[in-house]
């Protein structure tokens, strides 16, 4: 029998990282994961992360050899293999691939977490067969990845497709980035849970949302009350597709897509978020866009998404160099 | 004596159509122009077009072999030859490869007019050598032309790089496009010349503007007078570059350029434009691209650079093949 061969994709997160086995049809074989503890050393890291991968690859049922190893995190950097200034990591430059290199002599590849979900996507996802698509990942905050002719985008120095930190208001909300106004602050659980904020207080209307404490809300309890009809909660769904919606017309002008996927928790509330953001999107596209670009949602598995991702990045160059 | 190598460059604009021949080296040898009379069929348009084109071949100092015809044309499609729904012409659609079809079998090739400067300025500009740039074209409206990798980015239907229509304000002021608070309204010579209608309005404060009937005000006069220390018309300047930094940061968060160039009648606006957009370019920028990214003026000539950039489409395309 010959040997099966798998990729080991790795999603480093603030808390906990991600890994698993993926094969080239985008089965996740067998996948685990370990507290990253981001305030010991990053070498510490590394070697509980390869005791880890070597003890979950003795689980794989059938013999396998390992063609790559695909990673997602904050603030990499694909061109460099680095890590670089992570916003919830205590690393400040880690240069992850050449680690790697002391255990590892097969492709090595990394790059940010939601890049990793595009490429995802169009392998084993929603953007199967397309060529130009924007993948916008929605959780705490708002990542993207661009892909044009096929490839994703990095630029000039590997940190393209950064949509949330486009402006939304000069004067607006403040970031976490030091800057104002920046979309992840609108339109993300972050974003949802600070509207909800702003309409409590400026809106004298009854809501369900009245009785949670402030620090208490989150996202999805904003989710279950526009559900149950509760009209300020239906608002900060609204407004959240407006804040959206604007922002996708503007990156349509950008880069012409065949489609923009919305992915993770906050993408979840289905038509509580598509409807607005697709109307207010329509209605600032520029002519020449309308009724062409597809708002649609992600078909990655939301538990192992990442892992998949990560182990994209691999598949994706050996398919490259076939 | 070999025949030496010329591309014709063609720029049809809205009253005038430049054209002219142009070297390997950028030279623009001869050129001329034609009404554009675009009331009248695109037809006898192209026939016109093509006995000036021949008439000025035959001026040319010597021997010389057609390689190929580029032009620059409001809402050209690249990927389909035509010019679709052009603002400033009454031609609907119009095949515009096909057309020439008649009378050259070399290569022909369109774009639209920023996308023609941006391939100008790479290979003949300020952007010699670079891989990842933004060009921005400022005239009457505010066009751009977005390099990925080399190559000039068209997206899935052929129309990327519209930053003229991505929006500074949702309810702000009424374009042409049809949408409310599109940066050309903003930033262009339309644009300060409605900035200026603004403070002339909400300011009390004297300034030698008042004096200009304001449907004689021409950003021009704008300039001068904040060339003489009006406090208004430097107020103009100041705001348009707020308008524009804050739009080039986001466009950076898109494609991660190396460089933004600004081309055209405004641009020539030098530090009065330059020093307030790349202040609030840089104020507006997600932390990882600060102090990377260069905001530089064209070194296309001012006269030419429209048939310069046309003619650039053909020497791309030959270079490619090479």
């Amino acid at each position: 029998m010959n040997a099966y061969p798998v990729v080991l994709g790795v999603d480093i997160g603030g808390t906990y990282t991600k890994l698993g086995y993926v094969n080239r049809e985008g089965k996740v074989l067998v996948h685990t994961s370990l507290p990253t503890e981001a305030q010991k050393p990053a070498e510490k890291f590394f070697t509980r992360l390869v005791g880890e991968a070597e003890s979950l690859r003795a689980s794989l049922p059938q013999a396998s050899v390992l063609v790559g190893i695909g990673i997602g995190a904050p603030n990499a950097n694909y061109y460099r293999g680095t890590i670089e200034q992570p916003p919830n990591l205590s690393w400040k430059y880690v240069d992850v691939v050449q680690t790697l290199r002391q255990w590892y002599a097969i492709p090595i590849a990394l790059t940010n977490d939601a890049n990793a979900a595009a490429l995802g996507e169009m392998l084993f996802g929603t953007a199967q067969g397309m060529k130009h698509f924007i993948e916008i990942t929605l959780g705490t905050g708002l990542g993207s990845g661009i892909v044009v002719n096929g490839d994703l985008l990095y630029g000039h120095d590997g940190f393209a497709g950064e949509l949330g930190h486009t402006v939304v208001d000069p004067e607006g909300r403040m970031c976490g980035c030091g800057k104002k106004g920046c979309l992840e602050q609108y339109v993300s659980a972050t974003g949802i849970k600070r509207t909800t904020e702003e309409l409590l207080c400026s809106w004298t209307a009854p809501s369900l949302l009245r009785s949670i404490p402030i620090h208490q809300l989150t996202s999805k309890d904003v989710f279950e009350a526009a559900c149950r009809g509760d009209e300020l909660a239906k608002e900060v769904f609204e407004r959240t597709g407006k804040y959206l919606g604007i922002k996708l017309a503007d990156a349509i002008a950008h880069t012409s897509p065949e489609a923009i996927i919305l992915f993770g928790g906050v993408a979840e509330a289905g038509v509580l978020l598509f409807e607005p953001t697709r109307r207010w999107m329509e209605a600032y596209l520029f002519p020449v866009f309308r009724n062409k670009v597809q708002l649609l949602p992600s078909k990655l598995p939301s538990g192992t998404a990442a892992i998949l991702g990560a182990a994209a990045l691999i598949w994706k160059e050996l398919e490259k160099q076939q």
